[in-house]
């Protein structure tokens, strides 16, 4: 057992996992399954199945990247741009949600798309459990739905006091042993509240968390996100993962310093999202990594192989 | 070169070619590309992709059938039953229809999927062009599309005096190859009107199969079909198939000989179709093999490793 587990979802993990598996095969991606928009949600909600966009994601971002699994990958991202009922469905969701009808089995259905990939590492659903993430904002009000808590339908100017997710989801158990059994649980990068976040609403995943000894390195992000992380500073997200996970929970704690561009970071500003600002006075509880991990690109974002190389160091 | 080329379409091209595949992998699928109906319809309709269906079914009748593959061949055949715009899509027509858009090139998607599943042989689409059967009745009027004549929406008592597609199509040089250099070219067994003949109506087809030094064997239908073969003999079947291909185009004739059961007959009854008279006295010019190739199962249908024996023995 050992190894490294990646839990999140979405494109966070995603950068992770594709860096680290350059390095190790002794990998875990433990993945959020609130997702209730897109693609996903539609076959969620017309199928009842679980939410499979993060997952095949993840399957993706572990896949070897060799030319006997080409084929299998492009499928895997390719997306329907037409025909009535089909467009905008990714097939990768579609190929998951075949196998989760012929299986009639979640979990089953993730694994035999890994066989398939000759994936290098698991990917676990945090839970197979239906449940919805639902967020208490300031005001008292409730969005219920990560949907619509991602693509804000409340007010972005509200802070979000508290989520749970409804009905309570129960953690799958090999995310528990995988958690409890890891030499290093790698936290995030990834939206606070509709990636990282859920995971810890599901129940036996923060006791899984403070009971394994492994070593946990919590990625803050680039940017704040408006409508969920207005004015955060690394402190900020800290604390918010210390609200759930308990205090002192994170032994690592990696934080970007690199700007992007100007002209890129303006295009940012116009969607009101910011560079994080690493308060270091506040982080003195953490062993800091505040370094370069920008990836030089059209948009900000982690850079995969900065990452997995400071993750293997620790 | 050399080996076997199986003209034809639908089911009957998957009984054969399952049966072929266990003794050689020297074999040749040519396929009619003129489905109208179901999943492929809809396919063909929305995203203006060529008919996936038959070209599906003949992958599969040759995919090797090892656990390696197993899962794929498991996506293969799914259909999705639930959901607004997936009910009633196959999956395999959905993966060929993204390879296509991947590769933008329909030869090139189906050999890409063949290569996935490891296919014993080749797959080919009669043509690329995008062409719609038409039928022309004995009362003069005309119905157009494959799924209006298989699935009458005509007077089942009128019979069928032409086939054309409109617009015209030319083979696929591939195809063409394949037919002039095969050793033998099985031709059906299938619907005669929308899966067998519509191959000779592929500009280069019926030249490449006269042209051909293969031995041509026509593998003739167990039982009549209401609205398209009311009371066909063998020699019928054989007299339509010679006014596309030319007189004394066929060298060996298959035709079964055993009944299905009663009850089934029954059944089969209901919906008028027969089994074929084997009406020997007009069928001199050809070399008939006139034997039990009944499958003795819940429907009546050719067995696919009698007729792959036969075949093979030829």
């Amino acid at each position: 057992m050992g190894g490294i587990v990646v839990i999140g979802g979405g494109t966070g993990s995603f950068t992770v996992l594709k860096g680290l598996k350059r390095y190790t095969n002794n990998l875990t991606a433990v993945v959020s399954m609130f997702d209730s928009g897109g693609s996903t949600g539609i076959l969620r909600d017309e199928l009842g199945h679980l939410p499979p966009g993060d997952v095949r994601r993840c399957i993706l971002a572990l896949a070897p990247e060799d030319t006997h699994t080409d084929v299998l990958r492009d499928l895997m991202s390719f997306r329907f741009e037409n025909g009535k009922g089909l467009s905008g469905h990714s097939l990768g969701n579609l190929l998951l949600t075949a196998l989760k009808e012929i299986t009639k089995d979640e979990v089953l259905a993730i694994e035999r798309l890994s066989q398939l990939l000759g994936l290098k590492g698991r990917v676990l659903p945090v839970t197979i459990d239906n449940s919805h993430l639902c967020a208490v904002m300031e005001n008292g009000t409730i969005v219920r739905g990560e949907t619509n808590i991602d693509i804000p339908d409340h007010d972005p100017n509200l802070k979000i006091t508290k989520l749970f997710v409804d009905p309570p989801a129960h953690a799958l158990i090999d995310a528990i042993d995988a958690l409890k059994n890891a030499d290093k649980i790698v936290i995030g990068p990834g939206d606070l509240y509709t990636s990282i976040i859920p995971n810890f609403l599901v129940k036996g995943i923060p006791e899984a968390i403070k009971e394994s000894k492994a070593k946990k390195i919590y990625i803050c992000n680039v940017m704040t996100k408006y409508g969920e992380t207005n004015d955060y500073k690394a402190s900020t997200f800290l604390k918010e993962i210390e609200k759930y996970l308990g205090e002192k929970s994170v032994d690592v704690m990696i934080c970007n310093t690199e700007l992007g561009e100007e002209t890129l970071l303006k295009k940012y500003s116009e969607e009101k999202a910011y560079p994080v600002e690493i308060d270091v006075e506040n982080l003195s509880h953490v062993q800091l990594i505040a370094d370069d991990f920008l990836n030089k690109a059209e948009i900000i974002r982690h850079d995969s192989m900065k990452l997995a190389k400071t993750i293997m160091n620790l």
